[in-house]
């Protein structure tokens, strides 16, 4: 089975400098796989520079989706995008799935408009990997959806739950929902609502996580809302960028501590290696009839790789047809209030 | 002028051990200072170990708050607990603050029920200060209220920015709501409302910071939710330990690297003081007429002495009747929905 990626090639803010070059390296090391670049045909062919791959094909657009455009703006005026036409090539069944490091809040509409919800969900979400102490997690809704009803956070841990069994051949995953200990409260309504129907949904529910239980590895999959999810990535983002830049600092501080840094250096390369945010790279948009991963917009040639090869690994081990399973046993409880 | 702070010796996980010595270090350091050490006389006189000091008293209190003790349970049964008579205390005038590492619920709960809310503030909130890039941020709501409504979060805007112009003689910090950066959505109503509020406050509101934007130093005081605060504080925690434990484990591999770590020794020593969260100990219970500060239940000695110093330079500094001032002169925008 060959598996075909759509590149948005213009997204994120380095566009074809870092996608193509990713997409090539991608092929050479996938021999079951094409890619097909979608952008400006003569900015595609000279960002290829005259290297030709029997596995790629361009497809040209004309139009870009720009970064701060409102999504709607993007929805109705941008039907000749780079980002538009990858996701329409999952739609005519070109491509198995697609990936783009543009517009979040543009590449969420257009996919739900072009591709629509699969049966029994009523949202998309979206979900990636954060490493921790044992392995990694899946966190899901990072950002999608600001208020989430009881039923949508069922339907995230239905969706969560088949990512990983797809992708790590793992049946039961673990999943826990985001909550806080506090004494008196113990999460607000919704979450306790939430944690009920999960409980009866015949996945391997273990109950409430909390934030530092994200990275203690409590749980394979953890659901949240959008708004929480975002909040608690980003603040991880900006803490480690912050440990980073003091870790510089001190050992930057004077000659001797530059001498220690030195021979401690293969040490420091081993530590930073083993948290590359570029390694978890790429999140998935779960809930649509195709798939769809988003990069971040800051990814470098190394980073991107991964979000195209999450988008192929999510095409090959079938995630979208478990979706539907999962959903179609549980449906009498997906029903939104 | 004297500061009288009352001390509840059985709260947290090592209860006198580490409350009672941080306490005798504090009043030795703080020459217009005098602690209350409240909790069984025999017990404390134990840990005294003979040690007298005049500015040391003991209280007897016959009971103790357990950890896992349900909170309505804890006010209505243990009106002679260390916290209860701790928090009595401060409401008789005896002492000008309290502080516990005790069940964060149940000294919620008590502290609400004996010493009430001030004048236009509805709910407690739980601020605590987090390092930056930059300096120091404070934060709040950290897990007091899962359900906040914009009026609310006005009110956490107006309390935690007095705080921080009268600890830091910095009259007019800056304040910002965390929220999310999405395109589409920026956020739910809630904080849209509520950051539209704290723009006609007259604070010095700068609008929207993202996750990452708490460890960039954006603002002196970000206000949130207490349900997205708690999972922010917990999951920086989480990955703080994360981060860690893995280079630890690192510098631990082989020979050579520990040989690095040796070398490197006084480096990672100085990162790690930077970053000791003993120093960040304490978190004030904001809103109630008198002040109280919610220790860490595992501080030790050195983190519990930190807890004691905020709650004493809350008292120095009037932060209550600062509240109070900057609630007074918006009075018709705080009622509640």
């Amino acid at each position: 089975m060959t598996i075909t990626v759509a590149i948005d090639c213009m997204g994120g803010d380095h566009g074809p400098a870092v996608t193509v070059p990713a997409a090539l390296a991608f092929v050479r090391a996938n021999a079951d796989a094409r890619v097909v670049l979608v952008g400006p045909e003569e900015t595609l062919r000279s960002c290829l520079g005259g290297a030709v791959h029997e596995r790629v094909t361009l497809r040209h657009a004309t139009q870009v989706v720009g970064m701060d455009e409102p999504p709607s703006l993007a929805l109705r005026s941008k039907k000749d995008s780079s980002m538009r036409v990858a996701i329409d090539l999952v739609r005519q069944g070109e491509a198995d799935a697609c990936v783009s490091a543009g517009n979040t809040g543009a590449l969420m509409a257009i996919s739900r408009f072009v591709l629509k919800m699969l049966p029994g969900i009523d949202r998309p979400a979206i979900c990636a990997a954060l490493p921790t102490m044992t392995g990694h997690t899946h966190v899901l809704d990072l950002g999608a959806n600001v208020d989430c009803s009881p039923e949508h956070l069922l339907q995230f841990g239905l969706m969560g739950a088949s990512l990983v069994s797809a992708i790590e051949h793992h049946e039961r995953p673990t999943v826990g929902i985001l909550n806080i200990g506090e004494e008196e409260i113990k999460g607000n309504d919704v979450v306790k609502r939430a944690a009920e129907l999960l409980r009866d949904s015949g996945l391997n529910f273990i109950g409430n996580v909390e934030g530092d239980g994200l990275y203690k590895g409590d749980a394979e999959v953890v659901v949240c809302d959008g708004f929480v999810g975002n909040v608690a990535l980003k603040s991880s983002e900006g803490l480690a960028q912050m440990l980073g830049a003091f870790l510089r600092e001190e050992f930057g501080r004077s000659t001797l501590s530059r001498i220690a840094a030195l021979l401690a250096m293969p040490v420091l390369k081993r530590f930073k290696n083993r948290l590359d945010h570029r390694r978890y790279n790429g999140a998935c948009l779960l809930g649509l009839k195709g798939i769809v991963v988003k990069s971040h917009g800051s990814a470098d040639v190394f980073g991107y790789g991964f979000a195209i090869s999450r988008a192929a690994d999510a095409a090959r081990t079938g995630v979208l047809a478990r979706i539907s399973e999962r959903v179609a046993q549980l449906h009498p409880q997906l029903e939104t209030a």
